[in-house]
């Protein structure tokens, strides 16, 4: 089997979205724009932070009513409770409380710092934007627009920066996918010894969203990137598939 | 700032490593030999395991004398005692102990399962591999082998596969790096709306790490990449710089 290069390719170009942009239908038009159209077997990774604008995932702070548990929290952690109210909205149990940040897990299952809802790269200071409802959803959908324009087999990822324990830096993961499966299930294969793999799974989709991320950025300024080149299995699969049941967990 | 795209290369057709093998030196014949010589910026991502053959890290499992600490603990877990041995001396303490697994934290901080001793990919069954001794010497030898050969500002990241808490699936992150910083520190940037970004300290280096893995794979065969076109800061680091302190560790 021959190995190909692993192309990250950024979408630029993409307008400020807005509330029900049709996300397919604009990343398409522009790879086409930047001379670098979609592909068969392109991954399509995309940020949470459009992904949520387009779907109106996005909250006003001062139209929050906190609760006395959000106010006391608040006062714990010196966050402003409306914003605390938001977060635990968004969240199934808090994992861990310190100044300035909650530590939680979402709705969703994912574990990350104020459950993702983010002030940044928006541009009324009022308002913040939470992950989106089924981020399965979301990426189901821009995978269907995407291949309905182009007749493309592709996959979509949505993606956020999560930080991790252990490890300084954020990393950007999957929170989403459409048409993929997210992990490489390596058990059953044999080494260059014929002797089985031991190291058993990969996270595909996670890995996919850090070369994405190599091209994206922060700054909000590169809010999607094609990965092409890179193998994967078509199929219908959730997110949820990486998440760690906490019995299997033997880190926690 | 225009974006460009990012490429992982795989470094194909690398011999067998043993012992005393001048990596850089096979790396930067192999990548003219496949038309992709090593160029300015290129950070070069090279797989524990051949780096781990190269410093003749290796032990032989039948040559050791478990201690009764050894032997208790790998009847609690049903795993080789002399096994065991090997990970213990590799290791600073034990974070969880299950069926067939240790969890321990090495001497050099990384918290993985087994402590990186892999029996994997090397021919003879009663040998393993244990990690670099010092992961971020093994990359800066191989930095100055490639760099006195090509003339080229290149950056290495030494890397392996680790499993994490909460998400399934290994990624691949680094353990050794040399020439450049392995985070990208975006504190006090704006974004596009002129407030400070607050997804802060991005890792870089385990980012490239999984670009790396997307073309090298598991099995062996292709253990070392170039990712080309990632905007890095040239500079003297360790991989300790990615190394959470137990005290700043929300998720602890």
């Amino acid at each position: 089997m021959p190995v190909s290069q692993v192309r990250a390719i950024p979408i630029t170009g993409l307008p400020e979205i807005v509330s029900g942009d049709d996300l397919g239908e604009l990343i398409v038009g522009q790879s086409v724009a930047n001379s670098e159209p979609v592909s068969d077997g392109d991954l399509i990774v995309v940020a949470q932070k459009i992904v949520s604008k387009s779907e109106g995932a996005v909250l006003s702070i001062s139209q929050q009513d906190p609760t006395s548990e959000a106010t006391k929290l608040a006062d714990e952690i010196g966050k402003d409770a409306r914003l605390v109210q938001i977060i635990l909205d968004q969240s199934r149990r808090v994992v861990r409380a310190v100044p300035g940040v909650l530590i939680v897990e979402t709705h969703h299952g994912f574990i990350c710092a104020n459950a993702g809802v983010d002030q940044s790269n928006i541009e009324d200071t009022d308002l913040v934007t939470t992950l989106p409802e089924d981020s399965d959803r979301s990426a189901q959908l821009i995978q269907e627009a995407v291949s309905d324009r182009t007749g493309c087999k592709i996959g979509v990822l949505v993606s956020d920066t999560f930080n991790r324990p252990w490890r300084e830096g954020s990393i950007n993961v999957a929170i989403g996918v459409a048409g993929f499966d997210p992990l490489h299930d390596l058990r059953g294969m044999i080494d260059d010894y014929d002797r089985e793999m031991t190291t058993s799974v990969v996270s595909l989709a996670d890995e996919v969203a850090s070369a994405a991320q190599l091209v994206m950025g922060e700054s909000g300024r590169v809010p999607a990137a094609i990965v092409r080149g890179v193998e994967w299995e078509p199929g219908d699969y959730a997110a949820g598939r990486l998440l760690r049941p906490a019995g299997r967990d033997l880190f926690r």
